[in-house]
């Protein structure tokens, strides 16, 4: 024990280890020293050595691990609520399109945005999910599609870090769409501009995993494992946009290169499930996209469950198809469009979505563990995903404790 | 002008009057005087006696109305949680109710909590609302079902509006739901609690309005009128949850008592939306319960439209079918499940749901309404409805400007 050991009492601990539900311990105590957690148990259990630690009363409250959210688009120009409400007035999607609208306008926006532009920008996104406890967001790029606009998003990502007490994770999306400058040239785009963005961002050190849109409106599970192919050649683990409205075999081709994750994947057939579980791939679900699109295809919740694949929850926020910056609301959406248990979105956006970013120092409270958590005013972890828009988080602590 | 004049400029007003979207006024100007609007219109129009008031710089932001959150329970003891996750863990309806889940969980919790308990617990609820720029809400009853319990829901709901700056609606709703000990003695509950604590609440100046839950499960549209005809003879307005579930002619029934509004409604039929037009009732529509209860039946929003119907929108917030107490969500719930527009949504929080309370001094940017604004970080008033789970709001005026 040092100086700067300190003590967390009187507290309800969900650690989301062991066999009890949510990892529950009552009455816990948990010992943070250098940014770690040094020990976590009931109080009663407390080592000896800890017992002068400096200790620091939670007023009952409850703590689980800092909220993870793996899938984010957050760094972006613009915003789409002009489309949004053109549709609402019955406009078409060809007549949104003439009108500039559509993933163009949102890569429009970010190939003219400046690096501090987009940084200021995304800053306010962040910060709504760090007032829910989040402690480390991923972010992707994909709305450059040039060279140079991938690199810039990637560098926003790694700069929301230096602004704020969060951890980010950077994927690389270069496999986003297909840019008009090359329409129908979806492989000459792959070679020409994705693969050297990849090769440049890389020797930049920007890049932390390799992600792709896999769709029939976007890229070829072929096209893909291109991308796959450079990744793995640069030791940089993928994941994958797979199965959100069709069946192409994504997630499974992701899996054969031992993805993270495979995410959306409401069309996901047994054989991927099959497949995501041999590899270990996390199955990440983004309720977000599934209600602002109207999808009623559910993705294939039992059948994950029965072959043990991890479930995560992430917002998807970006401009377009999931305008959304709450967690906890992804928790309850989790659980109201996707009937997972509260338990199961809690996991998903903790120690699931840890496993889907290959992050495994964080997720759990769990000694050893960074000291990264959230303290809820709240009696019981089912009230995160139970409320709707409320925000129940006292504290949120990122390495050390205030 | 007085010394205490003070006028907003550098700004866009949506005013909600007049022939432009929104009522939208580029580079206005607003003089508040004495807690109440004394003009507003484009900064090049100001009246040459108001160019001297104290000036401040609104840096270019949106003003609306402050927003109305026209329909909520936000009073009452406990929350549903443990619940929530029995039926997620598949727990059917009576495993539920056996395990004292339902309803009556939440009236025998509101029962036993004393009035600062309850107190306390609102005002969480009502300062999320209060930060995403609420400036006036109601609040019902109707977890008491015993004359004491009902008063003091009410007497808790007053006391919200000492506590904080925001103005309180409320609403008698003893015919919320037929209690345990009256078991299929509806009638009899009606004329030996339901209308007492009518009396004795009128009596005391809780009630400014009077509402009731027409349903297959709750009251029939007979049971309700004997209500509605004491609230008649006391000159106190009503208001109903009607067609939510299915279709009893309760919209009808109220529009024939003159009533402020129907709630819910998506089962209502042609004849249904004719009486409330007929009326001038207000359709208020709650999505978040259709979201929380996965229900299909969408509220004919074609029909209020084609007989002008004004359309309101509101949480519903309660620890049951819609435990929200975001209305910026309320609004993308009612552009995306219901198809508003953004400017309907829009006009739904704030003219017409101050319609749908009887009030005409505030929901619209005019001379002589109060000063109760809200000013958002935000470029175009569809932002409002587009965003899912981000609060853009700057600052909320409330009487006066700071
Ligand atoms: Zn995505
Ligand atoms: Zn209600």
């Amino acid at each position: 024990m040092t100086e700067a050991t300190k003590l967390m009492t009187n507290l309800t601990a969900a650690t989301l280890v062991g066999d009890a539900p949510y990892g529950l311990i009552q009455d816990a105590a948990i010992a943070l020293e250098g940014g770690r957690i040094r020990w976590v148990g009931p109080r009663g259990d407390l080592p000896s050595e800890l017992a002068g630690a400096k200790a620091v009363d939670m007023g009952g409250r409850l703590v689980t691990p800092g909220l993870i959210d793996c899938h984010t688009h957050l760094v972006h120009g613009g915003n789409r609520a002009a489309e949004f409400e053109m549709r609402l007035n019955g406009a078409s999607y060809e007549e949104v399109a003439r009108a500039g609208g559509g993933i163009v306008s949102t890569v429009k926006a970010t190939r003219e945005a400046s690096e501090d532009a987009l940084l200021q920008d995304a800053l306010r996104r962040v910060d709504t999910l760090i007032a829910e406890g989040v402690t480390t967001l991923e972010i992707k790029s994909g709305y450059g599609l040039e060279v140079e606009t991938e690199l810039r998003m990637l560098r926003v990502a790694r700069a929301v870090m230096a602004n704020r007490p969060v951890r980010v994770k950077t994927s690389f999306l270069g496999a986003h769409a297909v840019p008009a400058e090359y329409m129908d040239r979806a492989d000459a785009y792959i070679d020409e501009v994705c693969i050297p963005a990849l090769r440049d961002a890389h020797a930049e050190g920007l890049v932390d995993a390799v992600d792709g849109f896999c769709e029939g409106i976007a890229f070829s599970p072929a096209q893909i494992a291109r991308v796959f192919d450079v990744a793995q050649t640069l030791n940089i683990p993928v994941k994958l946009h797979a199965e959100q409205l069709s069946n192409l075999g994504g997630a499974a081709m992701a899996a054969g290169y031992g993805a993270l994750s495979a995410d959306h994947i409401e069309y996901l057939d047994e054989a991927g499930v099959a497949a995501m579980a041999e590899a270990g791939t996390v199955a990440v679900l983004l309720p977000g996209a599934f209600y602002t699109l109207h999808e009623t295809q559910m993705p294939p919740v039992q059948a994950l469950r029965d072959l043990d694949v991890p479930i995560a929850l992430a917002t998807d926020a970006n401009p377009g198809s999931s305008p959304l910056t709450s967690l906890l609301l992804t928790l309850n959406m989790g659980c109201t469009l996707f009937r997972l248990t509260p338990e199961e979105a809690l996991r998903g956006a903790t120690v699931n979505a840890a496993r889907a970013l290959g992050l495994s120092d964080v997720g759990t409270i769990t000694a050893g563990q960074r000291a990264e958590l959230a303290v809820w005013d709240i009696a019981h972890p089912a009230e995160l995903s139970y409320r709707i828009g409320f925000n129940p988080l006292h504290s949120r602590i990122f390495g050390d404790l205030a």
